[in-house]
């Protein structure tokens, strides 16, 4: 039996810190990895910022409960959970999910989560598994699936690499030619035309 | 974080080689591992009688297909999707299971498969994990999780041991007296109300 685990940002739904950079008109919550590549020290800026402008967990949520999954997303995932087991492995937050699962369909996501003060404060965070995406793809072969990975971005390139088939959706053109080993696709209509052929 | 993983039928839907028995008006299909302990030997004969009596995959999948929730069990479900990571164990079919996912909103279920042949009959089926209800709860404590197990009979226990918090639903009144160490609940509310000490 296939399984199927996908990516969030950028392969579902639009990459979290981003809106809240824009619509929080904060350009500091842009930074991505891209930038400061050491991910704790990313979030650590991140936080800082929050908490000097004074936010709070709820007024993030404000505005992550409005993100509308990517054009044809909902559609491309109902299908895909129709057919394979499916779950989705994310370095988000659960509490950034918890208010956006109902726009997918409450599918299963691996996340990680705040640590949250009585006001409301974000006062850090916490990685519920080091490696969490590569993980994933080990625990459903654990379970006896054979595993497609789908994913965007460097920090999915463990859990392709580990998967049976990894396949990159609307990767840079960098990584592209990096990684010449994964099918490429630019659209859910490719990616659903692969992943028929595995349906048993 | 915490996460659920539920049994699937008596918990959240009827059982369904029952419901079959009884609509396609076949005894023997009745029998359940209480009457004949071995799996193997069970399923066997099983697909033995829906071989005898010129069944196939879709007459049984027109069956399943109007299998409909137990009362409340929707949207108790729905709840539990919105607070914690939540994974259906069970030792159905993904042939059944790909009919009868929509009355439940496609939630994640691991379970096994049918051998099927060209005409449609079941030639056979295959278990995909040894143990793939404990294996279960042992993939969510890998990936980080703290686990909340529940279940209603024999075949559960495995998975409810090695839970951090194993409950029994509606369980008949000797495993009740057989298994002390779990807390027994006899509806959703009771349910519910344990469950919620563990939202984060």
């Amino acid at each position: 039996m296939w399984a199927v685990c996908l990516d969030l940002e950028s392969v579902l739904i639009p990459e979290i810190w981003q809106v809240l950079a824009k619509k929080l008109k904060i350009n500091e919550l842009k930074l991505t990895t891209r930038e400061i590549p050491d991910f704790d020290l990313l979030m650590k800026r991140r936080l800082d910022v929050l908490l000097t402008n004074n936010l709070k967990i709820q007024d993030l949520q404000k505005i992550v409960k409005k993100i509308k999954p990517l054009n044809g997303a909902l559609s491309f995932l109902n299908w895909v959970r129709e057919n394979f087991l499916t779950v989705i492995s994310s370095d988000t937050f659960f509490e950034f999910w918890k208010v956006l699962g109902k726009r997918l369909n409450y599918p299963v996501v691996f996340c990680n989560s705040f640590e949250i003060d009585k006001k409301g404060f974000i006062r850090g965070y916490k990685i519920r598994k080091k490696n969490g995406k590569l993980a994933t793809v080990k625990a459903l072969k654990f379970l006896g699936y054979k595993v497609i990975a789908i994913g965007d971005s460097y920090n999915d390139i463990a859990m392709l690499r580990a998967a049976d088939v990894g396949i990159l959706f609307k990767p840079p053109k960098k990584m592209k030619k990096e990684f010449p080993q994964f099918r490429s696709v630019s659209n859910y209509r490719e990616l659903r035309s692969i992943l028929e052929k595995y349906i048993s």
